[in-house]
């Protein structure tokens, strides 16, 4: 009968969630995991695999964590010293979290934040991982369909974070290098206004500061500038700074809580922070996010929302003696710096000899590589072209830029602290191999041309023959010559 | 201009989620913690205290776990033996899980099941807690508006897992004491139509097997009666056998994995398990959540979806090596049954003396209680009544039937398994304390009741005065007499 459609059978099974693609998994960000997990690249049994550098881990200073926890016994529930804890613990369930884990949090931040800022551990809530907390925080300020302005290039799993299951949209604030890729007044306007023509919701701006992918630390004006705009437009601010005990060099690390705290007209309801363990200690397993707001509607329905992703009590356990040990902070976070400072000089003044420029930067544990000259053509699809070769040639696994929702097409990320010493050189080798390899094919490229213009009787000109013998084109480890393909 | 409305100022801040009340914690389920909270029994420190018997928790065999860790001090990553894995298990984050997790939660599973059905390694999915993995599995399956049966009595923090931020609906199928609660095709088919014809889309049955707050097992055939119902309609099954292992007698536990298994016509892509050690094991504080799906699309969604809940690394690491030790898991379960099978008839038994019944029950770390008889009115606000005075002059946190979405008033889930002997104990004397005065009460009011009737020269019959002086209303300590005031 009718259109013999019958509705018990053919209707949908599943959730849309569940068949649509905005997981945003079937991005090259996370194609690249898979070339590693494929072939990963190890010193004596794999030489010639993949090596991850498309993960940003810290793992610079497991030494003096592992120390900590030989001197420290009692801080596990797993030790003689410490299983008469155990019965209390597992059966810990408190969405509030142990007394000492919040504190202990709290005081960390802190002491993150150069002991400028106190932090209320009444106000920290627990999220499984920056992951969890990220879309907590959306849950808890926006419906379906609202809008939040993010400047870009951004984290790619934002897709999935922040949007897949709350159904929030991101608005990107488009950045390029003509300043560094610094978040203007205007280009807020300009996205802002355009989310408004477009009638979308806009509930507020959200910045990971310090930046994945750049590396880089808003300063304090950006950061007033920041506060002031979500203040006029009265929507939020969320402040992801997952990352800020990885500032390795000046300008130091300024947090929305300092500049909060410093400024006279601000409706603090409107801020809120995100952070984690995961980068900063170099836990991800550990699964420890938090949300910081300094609304307190926000706060309750954050923590009712907590109990989707508690920390496991065991690791709180742990982390409340550790975190609280000021001796040892201090000195993890003293330390944590100044290597994460020599190892990213170390990668990038490698770089620099070949020619190739990152974007300078003062923090994170990744640099974000200019491979503009190196592209066959400035698109994403040039892009695309040239890191398909790096990940399963030069059998490095760095991230497209694209895959940050980056405008401008050949910058890609690149991790440099989830490996050792001698890892970080392979993958220098392999750039500087691969570098070498492009200025031969350039000179082949480039000899043809001359054989058919000649052919053509054309007049060469003799600066052309200079410049093909000049020294940065004669061997495979010289720096990297601009693609002739290309304007720069 | 016009109405005068800003639109920028008058607009909500938060999200519809943040502001509303659906998270369901405004229950008397939750009230009774809170009462727990603010004056917590203390063996000598506050003896008077609240006892809290509104925690299903597992406490009974911490021992064996304890043992088992001392003598295996390289499962943890925070003892010497084991401390060298630290860095590794510190960094992983892949939410597939640690292979030997899958395995040893696979193999656990099974065993639970008395080895009938196998399960797969590579259908394990993690989330934080049942609550996560019931929130997860939602979200696979329904969109916003969806519907689900759910036999009532059914766990209060349903609202919160399974819609707070789904946005699925529950549709409760009724079941009462004239059948001891168990699930007919009659209230499944009356739901399934009021959900018809109230436009519902009804995407699938989850039923807690076995159940909370029951403590009964559902018997194979009713499980196959299910399967079909689902499969004729079909709609999903989720089964949430979080309390597989506490089942203590006969029958024994029959999971939906072995009754699918057993069946010709089934389509598997509709089965799913929740599963969890929070109750099994008694870890709630470790979060490990279980969601076991047979449809291959719901298992990789699910998986991306752990992202927000992922089981810390520490915790999956120790019990990866805990869960595929045959020898401490066989012995822990059989142990574990025992155990609770000897608190479960101490503690009934104590009430059946005082005349109370519970329903009969093979599961669980609860029971049942019916105290029908107790009640001024048979409505939700006369068990609520009877609630208050039993949370804050007998100073026990039960949890009343109507947080259950019972449809019948006067039944309380009361646990048993979270506290030691010598507090069960305490609880059992408060209530048959209680009991006493309950009775001395009803004696005046039948007395004045006598009088009144003597006065107005009724004649009243000899039967009354026999009952009057009837041994059961003789003594504080006698067995519950039934409430005059209500009929039974």
């Amino acid at each position: 009968m009718g259109s013999g459609n019958d509705d018990t059978t053919s209707r949908q099974l599943l959730s849309s969630m569940a068949v649509n693609d905005k997981h945003g998994q079937n991005s090259p960000y996370f194609d690249g995991w898979i070339a590693y997990d494929r072939d990963p690249f190890h010193p004596t049994n794999n030489p010639r695999g993949v090596i991850q550098m498309g993960l940003a881990e810290n793992q610079l200073c497991f030494d003096l964590i592992e120390e900590w926890i030989r001197i420290n016994p009692d801080a596990s529930i797993c030790t003689p010293q410490g299983l008469h804890h155990f019965r209390d613990i597992a059966n810990f369930q408190d969405y509030h979290g142990l007394p000492g884990f919040r504190n202990g949090v709290a005081k960390f931040m802190s002491k993150v934040n150069g002991g400028r800022v106190k932090f209320e551990a009444d106000r920290i809530v627990m999220s499984g991982g920056a992951t969890g907390a990220n879309e907590v925080i959306m849950f808890c300020l926006a419906d379906p369909g609202d809008a939040f302005l993010i400047p870009a290039p951004y984290y790619p799993a934002y897709a999935r974070d922040l949007c897949w299951r709350t159904g929030v949209q991101i608005i990107p604030v488009h950045t390029g290098r003509s300043n560094n890729f610094q978040i203007t007044k205007e280009a807020l306007d300009t996205a802002y206004k355009k989310a408004q023509e477009d009638n979308l919701n806009v509930k507020g701006l959200l910045i990971t500061n310090p930046s994945n992918p750049l590396g880089t630390t808003l300063d304090r004006d950006t950061m007033k500038s920041l506060v002031t705009f979500i203040n006029q437009k009265n929507i939020h601010l969320v402040c992801d700074e997952i990352y800020a005990a990885t500032v390795f060099s000046t300008p130091s690390f300024v947090s929305v809580s300092e500049v909060v705290q410093d400024m006279e007209f601000c409706n603090r309801d409107l801020i809120h922070i995100v952070y984690s363990l995961s980068k900063d200690m170099g836990f991800p397993g550990f699964r420890v996010g938090i949300v910081y707001s300094y609304n307190d509607t926000v706060v309750n329905c954050a923590r009712k929302m907590s109990s989707f992703g508690l920390v496991s009590s065991q690791t709180q356990h742990m982390l409340a003696a550790m975190l609280s040990d000021d001796h040892f902070v201090d000195n993890f976070l003293a330390e944590s710096s100044i290597r994460l400072a020599k190892r990213q000089s170390l990668f990038t003044e490698g770089l620099e000899k070949m020619g190739i420029a990152c974007l300078p930067s003062n923090a994170g544990l990744f640099c974000w590589m200019n491979l503009r000259s190196l592209l066959r053509e400035q698109t994403v699809e040039g892009e695309m072209q040239l890191w398909r070769v790096i990940v399963n040639e030069v059998k490095l696994n760095i991230s497209p830029g694209s895959s940050f929702n980056c405008s401008e097409a050949g910058w890609y990320r690149v991790c440099f602290a989830n490996m050792d010493y001698e890892t970080m050189e392979e993958a220098l080798r392999r750039i500087r191999a691969f570098v070498g390899k492009e200025a031969e094919k350039a000179i082949e490229v480039m000899k043809n041309m001359r054989n058919i213009i000649q052919k053509l009787r054309v007049n060469f000109s003799a600066r052309f023959d200079e410049f093909m013998m000049s020294p940065s084109l004669r061997s495979p480890h010289s720096p990297m010559p601009h693609s002739p393909f290309v304007e720069v």
